[in-house]
């Protein structure tokens, strides 16, 4: 199956290049809102799940014994951009549970953020907290501490924090994660491949706390509250996750990942999101998302202005000049 | 008409991404070597064909007047680094044409060298001469210079030197470029959308001198020359195009463009190849043009090896951990 052409990208009076991809949105009992493309086909769904990788953070009974403030939680949840109060913030998260950053096994990488990123090069370079995984993986130490679990391997499939993320997982997704769906993320846990309609049916889930233990949706909507409050610690300075969830507040959850994967809910609507490129664009994959959003959401008029940026991106070159902008195409 | 998936992009034990496109090889007669996905379907080339752009720096006789040598004449076709040697370079090429840097129109951006980039950073930031089109805008004003005419607006279409590029291009392309192909470049020139096939026939053009003026053949082959010579002013530290024409010498001529475009030429074979990724990836044009390369040049095995990176580049993650693979298809 041929998955359609879901963004174009013009230039002048032409199309310059096309992005094709899938869209699955369905409830919580799995029925299908929107399935665009091959909605059945495995992805790996990488950074736009780490919402659900930090539930062992609270079920465990860590995020309460260390403290952690909404900020906190949103961090565990997050793709950061490597920005002065990120960083500190997973330090304050490590040193809750008595670690310091060298435990991070996520590995060290320059911020996204280029302001970060410069102010860093004139020092010594970055460490593991500017990586946009530590807020997680931060989460995933503090499960070992506060349950006495060795930290040592915390990233490996088979240690005890990744196994339960693994049941987490399996829980929202209907998805037994077998080896043959395991591959290594870039901050080196597992990501497991799910096809997107199991994986929209899972955030709607998350959203809702359908279909879960009354603990585990307790902890979800925690998790969602706490990124709906502190957008800016899930992402970053002009990121589109944190933008989106400024201009909606609680009433849309987004989180991009790796590879052009993009995963949402929509909880008034009890509605999950989950958008797949081929070809790996997020600057595909954010104007899906936002389109989206656009389509099931009822929008105020400054809604659907804050949001056209996403919708519909102006190209401009080096010299500010407009050259051409991304679409959206009708298969949405 | 759907092109083919070209280059799958490997995780673990699932491909994640796939890319699409097209491909043409053809020779100086329109000779089709090989065809694959919309070889008809007109693409904007920008940056693969900057050495077709600078052709004008010397049919005019600017670039002995000034007294280029090869690698200034390597920067004007070059999609450079903003190494400082770059920088040096094209600030020389004003020098010689008695302007300096505050002509050029290309716009400013941060060297695609990230250590260039930091160390822009402690100072203050970049200026146009570290925009990688900068060696280029500087062969159209020392065009407009030598020719005694107006540098005022260089970079508009309507401009003398533009107009120039434009009858150059259609010569080598065969395609009349009128106003419906045109958008805005990245440096604010025009770029022109033609074929892939005439694009291929085009290049084949330029490395073979056939089908074009004795004169205009020996300045083709006096550009190819410097490229050959000094290929590391044509990309930079590490870039694809350097290394490949670093193992090849005059074997092998490419040039990268951006939203996915590469160009290039075997010329010991009168072959041109133009590639186009429908998505925009450079990492695929990259992987596709050094399977091309492999798949029509006679390689030793000292070369194969060496092209080995390109055309199966491995992906490792923050922990150096080898998490997958690009892989050329059999299409190619």
């Amino acid at each position: 199956m041929t998955n359609p052409v879901l963004v174009e990208v013009w230039r002048g009076p032409l199309v310059e290049s096309t992005h094709r991809g899938a869209v699955a949105v369905a409830d919580a009992d799995g029925a299908v809102a929107l399935a665009i493309g091959d909605v059945a086909k495995p992805v790996f769904p990488r950074s736009a799940i780490k919402a659900l990788q930090a539930l062992p953070l609270l079920e465990s009974g860590a995020a309460d014994r260390y403290g952690f403030g909404e900020a906190e939680l949103a961090l565990a949840c997050a793709s950061h951009s490597g920005e002065p109060a990120h960083v500190a913030g997973v330090a304050g998260v490590l040193a809750k549970a008595g670690l310091d950053p060298s435990a991070l096994r996520c590995g060290a990488h320059y911020p996204i953020s280029q302001a970060a990123a410069f102010a860093l090069a004139r020092g010594g370079g970055p460490s593991a907290l500017h990586n946009n995984c530590s807020g997680k993986h931060a989460g995933f130490l503090c499960v070992a501490c506060a349950t006495g679990i060795a930290l040592e391997d915390y990233w490996r499939p088979q240690h005890a924090v990744q196994r339960e993320v693994r049941v987490v997982l399996e829980d929202f997704t209907g998805v037994v994660l077998t080896e043959e769906r395991c591959a290594i993320d870039g901050c080196s846990v597992p990501t497991w491949a799910v096809p997107l309609q199991n994986l929209a049916r899972g955030l709607a889930k998350f959203a809702t706390g359908h279909g879960v233990s009354r603990e585990r949706g307790q902890a979800a909507a925690r998790l969602l509250r706490a990124c709906a409050q502190q957008p800016w610690y899930v992402a970053g300075t002009g990121r589109c996750c944190t933008e989106v969830m400024q201009i909606f507040g609680a009433r849309a959850y987004v989180k991009t990942g790796a590879e052009g994967v993009y995963a949402g809910a929509l909880p008034e609507l009890g509605l999950g999101i989950a958008i797949k490129c081929d070809d790996g664009a997020g600057r595909a994959a954010q104007a899906i998302m936002a389109a989206v959003i656009a389509r099931f959401l009822p929008l105020a008029d400054g809604e659907r202005e804050a949001l056209a940026r996403f919708v519909r991106p102006v190209l401009t070159n080096w010299n500010g000049i407009e050259v051409g902008a991304l679409r959206v195409t009708a298969a949405i």
